[in-house]
């Protein structure tokens, strides 16, 4: 099952760059949660393209569809399909991608994989595959969210060389702070050289890169595995299952190596009646396990693939070859990553949600 | 299935800290395959404790015992299970642990998640499960040896802040290089003075993490999926999975993001009759699918939580206190993770070698 | 993942009786097989109502539209995803069962599982459901008749009390002596007592069940596990997963109880130059792997739960009361059956198949 | 992952009839169920040989050992390892399976599927794996009865021609009545004409089969899945999963086809307080969920295939030839499956009562 998501709470993604529609296939929903097209529309918005001066002009109406598992506005315990209709197919504008692999795309392993490939676009590692994942995304937040307030938010950090300083990044930032700008990066000044940076990178054919966190409060200690389940391990694999990732570090992350560990371990207090940690580089995890404190996450993206400044490559003969890409490009996809990373992340918290509770709660009274 | 890793060469560990015994099964291993008691020690000798005067001097014998799947010294496609009985516990050492909660252990989650928690040590969340992800792993990378040559070498770049020079490391050290030294870094100069920092840090009842680079050679194309069993997901699960484990990069990782996309992407060439890259900033994997490129990536470790200074903690019932390690602790597993880490990425390879065969070998030449 | 059949071939079916749409999403299927719609198409015809004077005269249209993982008329490798619009929806025909419990139907279990049910026909214990199953299986046939000319051929052998004689049925039928009447059993005298026993149930709105049998050829020796994934209960599973079914033997089955050891054992005898057996009790399967043989089995079904005369039954409210279904029904749907018969096992198979290979055909050469 | 049953309480058995142990890994055990050796040994005893002048003298001493997952009496929600040292091999008995292979038993499948096979008894095969799934069963059906009063009765009906009266079989039979005799029929002037046919057949050196009835009461209505993963599908499958097993029917079963709808269908009525039905043709299962009424299932066991009688076969060259079973073995091993029958029940409905916990009631007060 390749393409399935979830132990419990399960999500099967289909459709390709330029097939006729995208679709996901949702299983294992819990019943009468409430669905509306307009939740899941709303969160489709977010990652459409086309939403400012710096992505790509390319318009994707991404109109979502409900087929089937809910009856009068509630899950029905059902599978729940969801499809997306492609309108803006234009496939003559890959002609070439027939004859050139195009660097570091997947046009070259896709042939050597299946020895068949559909060369218009990035056929399943294409970005419009994640409609799926965030259209599943907004039924696991509406979950979350009414099942215990849990707060997910994610945004830029870092693109290319620009940096938001860690001290502005201290509260977790409202929603509005994020969308405030089309880079997400919820300090405006960083947003503002962020957005330079990707105009440039844009003027020159090129491309930059990004890093997003994420921030989640309000989980409840006890979701994940103590072993290869863990809730940091599943976090990574969601995070590493996007296109163009390169990196996941939860908690210290890769700066932690740098402490001791008088100085690396969360000190347990009293903190409002509960046990709770004075310092957080645990990540809100512990082996393996939410412990109460804030989960939070840096993902690394590299530079879009797509350039259209002349590259070297092999044709599908091996012969040495040039490519350069045509039309408009995104130069930087990272900001349209932020909604695919809360959908990811939400997507892990209730399928755990859901195997806690299964091996945790199902026969808690009765011994 | 919280204890199980991989979909067709399915691993299940069992055994806690101090329990009679650890082990695993191995169901779906090919049949044939050549198997030995010697070769499974010699894996799990590696990750030993009590082997130099920098990791701890508690002494684990470690004897595997396979107990079914093998016959006359090969394996009969039946589930193979192994255990290592366990020699040196030391109960009463933990009593006061059924107490108190250890800073950054999985004591408190643990409790919360069960509701129960055998005190003594850390649970499954114990050095003494890897034996058996090592177990498995040797039979995962002789599969590997003998079907593609792949070879897999892990080994430390950095421990505290003491870090390897990159240009020690340009090529693909030996395992004698590797096992020169017990901190497992192949450049003589640093691991030196790895050595220096994890004696000091001792010393000071302290404790310190580390770096472990893998490199990964010999992996032919194709293995990985396009969504979300990306390979480097799938590695990026694996390595989180490992106790202490708090970030994965592959290729550029990181310090991609400062990279533009023109500098970035990998051009193919023809390289030794095949198609190539010129460079590797992918890490060997494209769209989620080996490229045939060496695979290399980096996993960070936070410093041992075990301490024997003393630290400020809560007790079960909730009243602050402080606690003190008793005995002798390992003051930088990072060495002995090393093992470790060749055996989940043999896991990883392995498992995606046979789900590549099963759906893209089997009807090949059928249609 | 309680919508999902298969581990490597896997198939997700999707949508309700009076759903907008029903599907399916095939995932794992081998890249480069031919696919047609067409191909498609005359399976789902195969099962749709409507097609003779003894089924239910409802028409369902039921094309279906191949969504992804299709490129130049083969299978890419990515996920295939297949709709079939739904024409024919009359709710208003069902508000009574909003309020009722339709007797034997899965109201009543609906509602207590869910706590929420779509009342409008089945949901998803509704015949639109096993739509996906057709569909997914023509692929799998597809895949079995150009990998191995495995022939799978199922048809009636009883009705109510109608039973075709054994003599009848030694030889393997062709599809066309199967659909030469619309109750699809291969002995036309039989046949005609059965079309007469069906309208008789109709014009006393009643209804009747009947047995299934379905004989498999060409398939190789080694297919299925030894243990809990036996191809016999795979089979037991598969058959047992459709709507109205009671029971499924193999082999020898209830009857074969009355043998003697001496009796009921198939002794092995050199054959065609291969080693094969002299009688066939076992059914083709030993120890849970296919040894060459036929394969073959019965299905029991239930007489249709939907019938026109008054039942006693109990509202919503717990009330009791009376229901009698409005319209007119399929006062036999075993006939209908037998093309998803034949697409379960054909799902079997395949999956076993890849299932086979990834473990033992992977490394054969290898070690 | 062949060797596992169970997608939620999982278990792995592992070993073969002549290795050196046989065991079971029991994965997502709720914690603090009570576990006990003996209440575990007293289900392995049920299941031994040795136990009666009608079954085979081989003497197997079947001591259970847990190797982790319980402390102080209860689960700790960690995997339980359970081991059983075997004491009986005497594996120079079966010199000559290594050259012949047995009819109707696995040795030919297992050389076709592995081209390797263990000649020594039937592997995997093996009576002496169902040690595994008994321990677990045991395990099970304590969380079933602590859970809500959950009864698995299971008892012979028939041995051979030799068939109980249906009105001996009414009521509900206590353990203490179909453990009374040897064969477990619990009509005793049926059980007396079973033992006296099986000591015939041993006598003529062949063998018998037999028919094992199975009820349940206490289920609550709920458990099973709509579409593939119907409860009477996975009992289906769990039972054909057993050695020796041919076929299946729930409720009405395969007799069920000689009813009418309207004498099919069970009516809904109001029992003491609740919805229930007056007759349970469906067998407690409707639309594949649990309706809280009484479930009752049928196994049909084939007669043993080890018999002393001279066998026509042929050896692994291809040349034919005779084989005779020497030493003693059980004409009739359908008394000792009755445990076993029990506790596959019992790891179904834990299962799914699980998965049903997950879906349903995890975020029931929520929305």
């Amino acid at each position: 099952m390749p393409n399935v998501f979830g132990k419990l709470f399960t999500v099967s993604t289909w459709g390709e760059s330029h097939g006729p529609a995208v679709g996901v296939v949702i299983d294992g929903c819990p019943p009468r949660l409430p669905v509306s097209c307009e939740e899941i529309q709303a969160d489709l918005d977010r990652r459409r393209p086309g939403q400012s001066d710096i992505t790509t002009p390319r318009k994707e109406d991404d109109r979502v569809e409900i087929l089937s598992g809910v009856f009068e506005g509630r899950a029905t315990g059902a599978p729940i399909s969801l499809m997306v209709r492609s309108s803006d197919q234009r496939p003559s504008a890959y002609d070439e991608m027939r004859e050139k692999f195009r660097p570091s795309h997947a046009d070259f392993t896709y042939q050597e994989k299946y020895g068949i490939r559909d060369h218009r676009g990035g056929g399943r590692s294409s970005a419009r595959e994640t409609i799926g994942r965030v259209a599943a995304g907004a039924l696991a937040r509406k979950i979350l969210a009414l099942a215990g307030n849990v707060e997910i938010r994610a945004f830029l950090t870092q693109v290319h060389d620009i940096v938001a300083p860690e001290d502005s990044l201290v509260t977790f930032p409202s929603l509005a702070e994020v969308e405030a700008t089309p880079v997400r990066c919820p300090h405006p000044a960083t947003a503002e050289r962020m957005i330079a940076r990707i105009k440039e990178a844009r003027a020159a054919g090129d491309s930059v890169g990004g890093i997003i966190r994420c921030r989640i409060r309000g989980v409840p200690p006890g979701l994940g595995e103590p072993v290869f389940d863990r809730l940091e391990a599943d976090l990574a694999k969601a995070m590493l299952s996007l296109p163009a990732t390169k990196g996941f570090e939860i908690g210290s992350g890769f700066a932690g190596v740098r402490l001791r560990g008088s100085e690396h371990n969360d000190p347990f207090i009293v903190k409002e009646g509960r046990v709770g940690t004075s310092t957080n580089h645990s990540g809100g995890v512990q082996g393996g396990i939410s412990n109460g404190e804030e989960i939070y996450f840096n993902v690394a993206f590299k530079p879009t693939a797509t350039i259209t400044r002349a590259q070297k490559t092999v044709d599908v003969r091996g012969a040495e070859t040039e490519l350069a890409a045509r039309g408009r490009h995104d130069p930087c996809v990272v900001p349209r990553a932020v909604p695919i990373v809360e959908a990811m992340a939400a997507l892990v918290l209730v399928d755990h949600w859901m195997r806690n509770a299964a091996q945790n709660e199902t026969f808690r009274t009765k011994f």
